[in-house]
């Protein structure tokens, strides 16, 4: 770490410093500079205590981390990309993966029928809630295992793999038997039990970015996945908050690049709840791919404007196919099949 | 509902919108205006479906709720304030009300001293995390159930009232056994498992703002421990996400007259991980009592420095005796004991 | 607009908002819904005073906008794709266009070497700062008029187009003198005595979007070019402030479908300050490119570790000829040269 | 400046990175550290060329500052309180200080009805906008030079101090002419042509915070007046750009002990742009005070809901003496008169 003490301090009070530094069993080294002292405290970052709470010293400036805080999540010990095979669908390698489906599992039609367009439109993975968590507590909920049974139905006739959200600790068991993938949502990006009960399914993980969540904590996240026997994690970017309101979140495509860089795992990216339109899904899914995202996670439903929830982001069967064929140049000039 | 169309549709495209909305279980209601046609959807939005999803139509602009989400922590429907007794302490009453205590509970000396040192400056609940949500899995996470066994013994010796967070849906029940109030965390501030988990224990909730938490979604995640039959809720601003740096986050204390005027709730402001700088604590303070606040959650350690967790926003024995004594006239100006 | 009262108020203070609505030239209709009343007020908007401040009347619970605040710049009113001719080269037609230099002007030869590189890498207007707005008033401000001719002599030797930054409406005649597009920076995009002076020298106009500037007001800041008679306008989107640390500004690539839905004008792409660095502008240009944006505007410096500003976001010359290589199947695949 | 180097880069890589820093001025110092290099590099960062474009460079991970990068404005170098002097009040000293007025100057009658009644409050300047920055051009620009003349009438007919806005350079020796304050608002805060020309005609200035600036870019835009020969700063939070929108603005109070740790210069809150919101202004005012403030600016109206701008936030004559008297046992609990 790097201490900064503040302009004319007293020899006394730099001492001090060095002292707890010592005590905290780091190894200081002082450089004076021009106007202050700086001092880097070597020793390992992860096992030791954090120097940051001395910045409650009246004398010290400010306090620098040096190392990552991450480590099974990172590129540096694991160069090599990671992929993920869900029922022989790789997700991370050479083939470009879609997942689509409803926003809310709602009924065996409309499931169904959403399963077989979205495959017969090139979709490898179904997506579809059966827990939904609600800003309010009036709105629909979910219809729960029953909507876990028309998954695994839907699974058995069309022979799509599953995702879908795990909402509480105790489902993890239960949802786990019927998932391919466990989606982890943003609005629990950083509830740690789930992330950890998710993990220890065994199941893939799929981790969205939380609404405000700065791409260290949610790396750090995935850190909880992983260190819990779980090597099978994806990130999902699925649009942070921010002031604009034109769109219901901000589409991070960036996150791409840096997730690439930062770490082995894949990165998906949810289009629909990135614009929260669906007019703005077609051009957002072509950004995403030629960025080099992993897959992507869409949001479809045969009527959109009856959807249970989420409507006004949801493509439509036709505007889904016609979709995937837009993409298709793009998944070439990408390097993807 | 308000559905406003794009200008210059056609009578037919104007006539499937008013099908639509009738469909739904509303009554349309048209305005011609001088560019648009708006059409007021007449219907109680809350046991209806919402027309947001119309949004999805291309004849469609825009659609705008008319009606609140939220009703029992409404204070339409509730007027007056509530209040919640803890242990004969009256939080949201006339005295104004001081929590204080570790950010973790480290050791019984650490917690006892505290606790006895925070009652002495007039302190009269007891803080203390025995279960820490941390960024990284490597970090302390608590002592768990040792930790809450020493709030228990805290309260016993010192007579104070005892806050700590509940994590986890797992521990509820027995979280509650020891606590007299359950901290909902902002990272779990939408966790509505969680929510409704603390709910139904029948201990007091305080429910703090997610990172970046919509007023409106605190009220309706606040509507879930309510609608769960708690009405002992207390909200509790601790600072939102920004662009800013020098802070860690800023502390939004307009929450306090909004709070005031939309729910009948207390509400509670948390100046440490606000500002994320004890320096910065006791002007905070200043500003929550002078705006109306009915409580202060204020982190307090016998050694910042070498705090388990968050040590640089911890204030000192002495510092919180001294920003007790500071407070007092702002309390008097305030119009409360 | 639309006046939604608050629940439960009399005849008389319904009245009084009634009369208020028709002096203030509105016609209103009312609407009695299930908790409230709601009253459309009938008339032009944009030549009527707002009636955003009844909110200021106890009786009156908000009030919305139903017309679009912008018209010159609308697609509504202008429905084929506005282009800007630049020496030949047309922004916002069939080709894809790409402007690229220094962030700053620094010396007859830093600035020749780079424009003869970008030339020959496929670019055709040519980049660089004379003046230059810095945070801090101790860093380099720009070589100023000095600057404007080496950009006018970088022009006579390779026939690149001039895009340069006008920092001063009383510069206004001198930069409009040397340069073919007067580019307007983040931080005066709501410098509307600077955006009317740009407009009135009759030069292309280049908008960057303001650091939190919605999108709506961007549309708005482009509604006083046009307004002034220069119907010349494109923007450049170049990033938002966030919360996020990991890039100095968040690229918000969803304004490329959206500014081509909402308006006629041409949008351009800045990932260098957009990422402020230089290993994600390869990623965050074929984004862009695969979105639908007309041009790139992109840092490049011969050695851009002795930059003289923004070293950290400048690729170098070979970068940028790998660069433009690498964008080539993106071009195509988005049906542009 | 600190550099920090990839893990296992090689000896060569390291010796460049030595040579560019000793070639850019400063003199390296290295330290080895359990996983990582980190380099000191000490000189003046004010003097010499950042190092942060070494970021650019493949073997670096990152490069931090360890100056602060203001001088003038910083209280290190100048520990008293500055206070500035306008007509016999003085901002910064033991009297609290009220500035009021309406948002705009729209006629005789408003602006000098106005003005008698916050005199007769208790205020001692006199605020009224003469150019308006509006964010549409079809919205009401200010009276212009007609808009000084009144206010130049309200101040001899009252005694009033007058601040009002300036907007543009070219009108930098008119508004000084009339104004005893010159006001720069958020949209130009980093209009640094503006602000030089503001500082030179030696009238106090008022710096508003921009939207999204923070806090470090605001103390380097108040050196661009100091820096120009004119020490009568002050700073004006307004409030900042955050995702909330039931307030306009979130006000960020936390800015009065930070900008009086910092800075040697005033603060002054406004909390009419800071809530956008009338019935929210009392309790913000009741915060600055209690935190430290030392003075307020507050838009008041003679009738707002027919005001020509910003009516919502704007208070009646009423409310401003209800407010003024409400404030008084807070100004006393905070010690000033």
């Amino acid at each position: 770490m790097i201490i900064v003490l503040k302009p004319n301090i007293s020899r006394k009070d730099e001492t001090a410093v060095l002292k707890e530094i010592r005590k905290l069993g780091y190894r200081p080294h002082v450089m004076r500079g021009v106007e202050r002292i700086v001092i880097g405290a070597i020793g390992d970052e992860r096992t030791h205590q954090t120097l940051e709470t001395l910045t409650t010293w009246p004398q010290v400036e400010s306090v620098m981390r040096v190392q990552k805080r991450y480590k099974l999540i990172s590129r540096e010990g694991h160069p090599a990309n990671s992929n993920i095979d869900v029922r022989g669908h790789i997700i991370g390698g050479q083939k470009f993966q879609v997942m689509a489906g409803p926003c809310s599992v709602e009924s065996e039609k409309q499931l169904l029928s959403t399963a077989e367009a979205v495959k017969a439109a090139g979709a490898t993975i179904l997506r579809g809630g059966a827990f939904k968590p609600r800003t309010s507590p009036y709105e629909f909920q979910g219809l729960g295992e029953k909507g876990l049974k028309l998954l695994a139905k839907a699974r058995r006739e069309t022979g799509l793999g599953i995702i879908t959200e795990l909402l509480s600790e105790s489902h993890a068991e239960m949802v786990a038997e019927y998932a391919d993938i466990l989606q982890i949502g943003a609005r629990n990006a950083q509830n740690f039990q789930l992330l950890i009960a998710a993990a220890r399914t065994g199941k893939p993980v799929l981790l969205k970015r939380g609404l405000s969540m700065k791409i260290e904590e949610w790396l750090l996240a995935g850190e909880y996945v992983l260190s819990n026997n779980n090597c099978n994690l994806m990130f999902c970017e699925r649009g942070i908050r921010t002031f604009e309101t034109y769109t219901r979140n901000t589409l991070d495509l960036s996150t791409i690049p840096i997730i690439k860089a930062e770490s082995h795992c894949p990165i998906v990216i949810d289009p629909s709840q990135g614009a929260g339109r669906a007019d703005l899904v077609t051009a957002m899914c072509k950004g995403a791919v030629a960025m080099g995202a992993d897959a992507l996670l869409i949001e479809v439903h045969p009527n959109p404007a009856e959807a249970w929830s989420d409507g006004a982001q949801q493509v439509s069967l036709d505007g889904f196919k016609k979709l995937m064929e837009e993409l298709k140049p793009f998944i070439a000039a990408a390097g993807r099949e």
